[in-house]
């Protein structure tokens, strides 16, 4: 039986989306074999990716001047890879708004010490606001600005460009590491130079890492990092320098048909809107029983980290909810306490559940 | 239906193996959710990956002393990691016998120029037998020997490291790319530094890549690579240093239950070498109707290339073939022709099948 999974990912998936690949696992369509067991350059293969290709096209309005990359590594491998090809000699403004954005400025300054800049931190809120434009140190001529759109251990969402205040330049592309708030409502992917996402929370299986990349952004890579880690490679070569982790993209393409019948992302963003509002409306509304550390302006819709006032509740939370079918709510070791994490496959029905359970503890324990 | 698959990767995975994924796809075990939806540092994945490594370790008997690492990007990104990790400022040999091994060393020398040295290759014999082990030219310093155990797209195998002569020298490590042999037969660990296999064709679904290496060989990467490259920083962090591709390492996992369960590598070897035999005799035997041009010390028991006496034929072979159930049996580009795929999951009744049509039409057009 499937329970409510809360898992901050790998994430849950719809469940429309497993039954179909039951249904196609051992023979896609009468071909004879299945999805993971054909090549990745056969014509059937070659058709199933095109239509991949297009559906995200549509249902994130992507225009033809960006290319769609479909890599490996996870959004990790791209801390390192983004400079590699983006950082062309000059240097790069970062903005820390908690564990992830943070390591994507430990991972570039690894390789490229100084030239990858943090022109802005809210460490001194403890990574629960964004950025203070006034504090920001913003060089006019960064090769590109880097910001998590979404961070998943904090739970802090940018929902407006506005709100990063003056970092938003002309001439200077926007990179946002979207992993976990990708595909959850409409964006304007013409605001921004790249963005990326590893597929586990919105797109599908771990395995694959989704790259949106204005195509002027492309060539500026030298032979000194290997060919697959070049964007510019792999646009002229469909993702295939390697052979792709085909079962995964055709997977995420699945989440994308699943996500066009729902009405594409304006009816998907409905929906997490009032999922998270009726979560972060409990946590508000008990009194201090619960608690998320959040500003208001910027509590993710995806992750909603929370605490019991009394810690030595934790561990009874932990246990009575997975005993009533609430999975993975534990949160991370970082902030501690709990963590929900509502992606586009949980259904209100697990959030009236979660929410269900939460007050029902709150009276037996408040 | 399914039929008989020949696909040269991705390629066909065991029935028995799709079955199983089906069946606990939406719920594993009863936990409530599927493998690929729970956080790959949660105690049930933690549970299944340390089964997965014990499992491996098992059949190909790897001592305590091998670090078994599972990582993405495939043999390709391999070819720029074995370097950035194992060069350490030498210089280092390899030997070419057809397309695959030659990548390696065009990836190496992208990135470290003549210290990626062509020390023997048989391109001179169009890559249809091992390099001479008079021709080569060995650095007795060099870092490593890479080799490829078994050619993809020629069918040229090494069976025994007699083949490589005086390649195969003390305090040289010896690394094998088995991308398209391993598990196919028992090998030696200890006779290797490094051993490493893209999945797509004996473990499991692409996305994943098996490292198999000396723990003494870790270590010796500099910080001018990412952190997500480097083998000692994997090895620390158990191949987790990013979200892993749970659900193929997951799958590879029912693919080494599988081969126990068959007997493991002894009782799988003498299959592989049945179905190999029957496949050159029926070639052999055709009286020059088919041909395979590979020299006899060295047929892939996995990849067998063939063509027709008459080249006009192939797309007739190729029409005939598929509507008798015989799927993906076109030749590589490179070498042309024909070419059968006859991985561990291919059983003796698909050659069978596969030497039946061949049989019939040869007398046929013969």
């Amino acid at each position: 039986m499937r329970l409510w999974n809360f898992s901050a990912g790998p994430a849950t998936i719809p469940l429309a989306v497993l039954e179909q690949v039951r249904a196609e696992l051992p023979d896609w369509h009468g071909v004879g074999c299945g999805v993971m067991e054909m090549s990745h350059r056969g014509k059937i293969y070659t058709g199933i990716y095109e239509k991949i290709v297009a559906d995200l096209r549509q249902l994130m309005d992507i225009p033809e001047d960006y290319a769609i990359l479909f890599l490996q590594g996870g959004a990790t491998l791209q801390f390192s890879q983004i400079p590699m090809n983006l950082l062309d000699g000059g240097s790069a403004d970062y903005l820390t708004t908690g564990a992830w954005s943070e390591k994507a400025v430990k991972a570039g300054q690894r390789l490229y010490g100084d030239s990858i800049r943090e022109a802005g931190t809210s460490a001194d809120a403890s990574f629960t606001r964004l950025v203070d434009p006034a504090s920001m140190r913003l060089n006019p001529k960064a090769k590109y600005l880097h910001f998590c759109s979404n961070e998943t251990i904090g739970g802090v969402e940018v929902f407006d460009l506005k709100q990063l205040g003056g970092a938003v330049q002309a001439g200077v592309p926007l990179i946002a590491d979207m992993s976990s708030n990708i595909l959850s409502r409409p964006i304007n992917v013409r605001d921004y130079g790249m963005v990326y996402a590893g597929a586990q929370k919105n797109i599908g299986p771990a395995g694959v890492t989704l790259v949106i990349i204005r195509k002027d952004l492309l060539g500026k890579a030298t032979t000194a990092i290997p060919a697959l880690l070049d964007y510019a490679e792999e646009e002229k070569n469909t993702s295939m320098l390697n052979t792709p982790p085909t079962f995964a993209i055709y997977m995420a393409g699945l989440v994308f048909e699943w996500l066009l019948k729902q009405g594409g992302l304006p009816a998907i963003a409905q929906q997490n809107q009032a999922k998270a509002e009726l979560l972060y409306k409990t946590i508000d509304g008990s009194g201090g029983f619960y608690a998320n550390p959040v500003a208001l302006d910027c509590r993710s819709w995806m992750n909603v980290p929370f605490t019991l006032k009394d810690k030595a509740l934790d561990p009874i939370f932990l246990e009575e909810s997975e005993k009533a079918g609430l999975l993975a709510l534990k949160g991370h070791k970082l902030v501690g306490g709990m963590r929900a994490s509502i992606y586009n496959a949980m259904p209100l029905a697990g959030v009236q559940a979660l929410v269900g359970f939460m007050n029902d503890f709150m009276h037996r324990y408040g």
